[in-house]
């Protein structure tokens, strides 16, 4: 389990960098990492304080959501990070969030579409929005519901290439290859947000993108022919 | 008297907390927490700096506003405090600010809907707004019925479920089961309230919550069957 | 001149203080502060920067904008300064930021109204706005000229209760009893113009605060049955 | 080589100056630096935390693109720089962000007119917009067209006077005389177009300002009779 211990160090860290990353008020979000070859997933204990957070506070948690060690209780979304985790094979980090501007765009029942470059890079076209929970779901089991309308929004669409989402009336989720990865994906999906709204308040005529310039930036960043970074 | 010096350390903090939170430009907002047992309130003197501010600068007062310990004088806003301590027997914290997106509301004279589980969590429905003072009731006694008509707009409302309210005109107060509980609702009090504005321009169309996720949202985190946090 | 040593420090301290209040950027904004016993004013050197900056790089100008003492040119905006001081006899401070919201007010040629006790605090009614400059006022004496159109603008108001002001297409100046009251007043207006922006756009129909609740407000802290703060 | 040692730490140093004035999120920026007597630019290399980042870090290219000195790949936008500079031959800087107004000008595809003296202080009118770029002109060679279409679009403009572009879909490009000077043109275009999005909103009938005043302020920075700082 020398991994695990890793692990839950990354996620430590990437659950503090929501506050550097001004992507959190109070408690309001929540990281987890998984080992796929451990079958277990490393999360954040529900309702800690960030400043004082560490890997020893991490829980882990079986796919079925038992606790296997940790002395605290696993964040209340767990059940949603264990669908994606599920669904989506190639993700290994998840985050959750109520950043500011990504959750306006969930409250006003709005994708956003992809109106520039910044945009681009990060996500292969619009960021799509779910349906409402229907009452029975809230019921039955609200979290693990919250993962598979999600799911459901993704039947047609690559989760590598578009990785986050706006759960209607709630709140962003993102992810990625790793802890550290999914909570990059959620500064740019503010970031987007944030930038998408005001495009919409100066000109309310705004295009997405041209397709092709689209493509041209997102694989300047991703793919085979990547050119971006050291790699 | 040793827990009036106890209430008087978490006052002090709660008071340091606002700027922290980013809720108070200059001297623009105060704090109290409630003694049951002695019946007394401590609450933040007027106009001083909160840089230089310790326990030993907080006033204790009694509930009629005579000063029984201090070396300054209390806010201007103390006759509130106590207004709102008499009328909301479960109340230990009571927190004023002019804090940005809270006060717009206030200023446009709008209410706040539940647009989305981010309010859910911690206000059970609509933050409501009190109608204005009338010239003779500002003239007779104003902070005393500022205090009088929150109490009337919460005449079928639970103060525990609504822990705050928007002043026709001026500005938010909030309160909680202890003076850092007040703080914080004043926080979320002010990211709802941008969340609501940024909403409102970006679909005016916006639709509060659907009613069973907002229970569900808020049953999360209090009430009997609260699962969310540490307890 | 030993009163003159301590306010350069006051005035030093002052201009360093538009960048911990975020009213500045790059070198946009200036103070100065009046002795009228010596009949001359400390003013901030122009285009140095704030990080540097102490009581040694203040400069020293008589009432016709003579340099008296200082190793550097003084503010270009000086003779603004100079007429501000020259018709409102009971100020001792005078502040010129492009502080955000308060320039988009002057950008956009609207006045602000009152439109919660946060303004009636501070400004006893509505935030003036000048007329442009004529082209030959500009040609002629573009500093002075501001001064002047400002001056023109306040034939019936009082500088007391009304401690600053929007010149049409440039930014603020406001005024007060020292240079440290002057900068505190720069701070008021950004955040009460920040409000009002986005009043009008929660509401488009918002009415002004009715007037007895403005009254009351202002009194409270103005005047001479002021009861906020230890005095 | 004395000279282009000091030319990477200036520019290493811009560089790092993005991050202080907020401009960037991530490694969404790039600063670079000419020597025109060696014929070289230095520039900052792709995808590399600003917060490692020395002068060691800056890679030295000649005017094609190759790579002259460097242990890393230089950035992605190296030919867009280029561009600029073999058309511009007086400027010593350029820097590309995604700074957050400017950006959403560029994806609302909306010039951004002189509505204040802010922005007279610095650009001597309108900021440009350039046209899309071509399908064939992404497929060819994307970051040489960058630069191509914003030379097009300056054939009637002096860069000296406007110092920057919005490159339409895309973000900001701005330049000046050296790497540290088209940062700060970047931070001016940054809040100018923060000014302009709110002053449309709060006025939309807003005109820009009177042409003797813009001419006024620039040349007061600017040009032979310029006046203000202490050159």
């Amino acid at each position: 389990m020398k991994s695990m211990q890793e692990l839950k160090k990354q996620v430590a860290q990437a659950n503090v960098d929501l506050v550097k990353y001004g992507l959190v008020t109070l408690t309001w979000g929540n990281v987890s990492g998984i080992d796929r070859d451990e079958g277990l997933v490393v999360i954040k204990p529900s309702g800690v304080d960030y400043k004082t957070m560490s890997a020893e506070d991490m829980v882990i948690v079986d796919m079925k959501g038992k606790v296997i060690e940790g002395k605290w209780k696993p964040s209340s979304d767990t059940a949603t990070h264990l669908e994606l985790y599920k669904a989506f094979k190639n993700i290994g980090g998840v985050t959750h969030t109520h950043s500011t501007y990504a959750t306006i765009f969930c409250q006003a029942g709005i994708e956003i579409p992809c109106y520039g470059t910044t945009h681009a890079d990060h996500f292969d076209g619009t960021i799509p929005l779910t349906r409402f929970l229907t009452e029975q779901e809230v019921d039955e089991a609200y979290e693990k519901y919250t993962g598979k309308i999600i799911i459901e929004r993704f039947k047609d669409l690559d989760p590598i290439a578009t990785p986050g989402v706006l759960v209607w009336g709630h709140a962003p989720f993102c992810w990625g290859k790793s802890a550290e990865d999914s909570v990059k994906n959620s500064l740019v999906l503010e970031r987007v947000a944030q930038m998408a709204y005001a495009t919409r308040h100066l000109n309310s005529d705004s295009n997405p993108l041209p397709d092709y310039i689209l493509r041209k930036h997102f694989n300047r960043k991703h793919g085979p022919n990547a050119y971006y970074g050291q790699k």
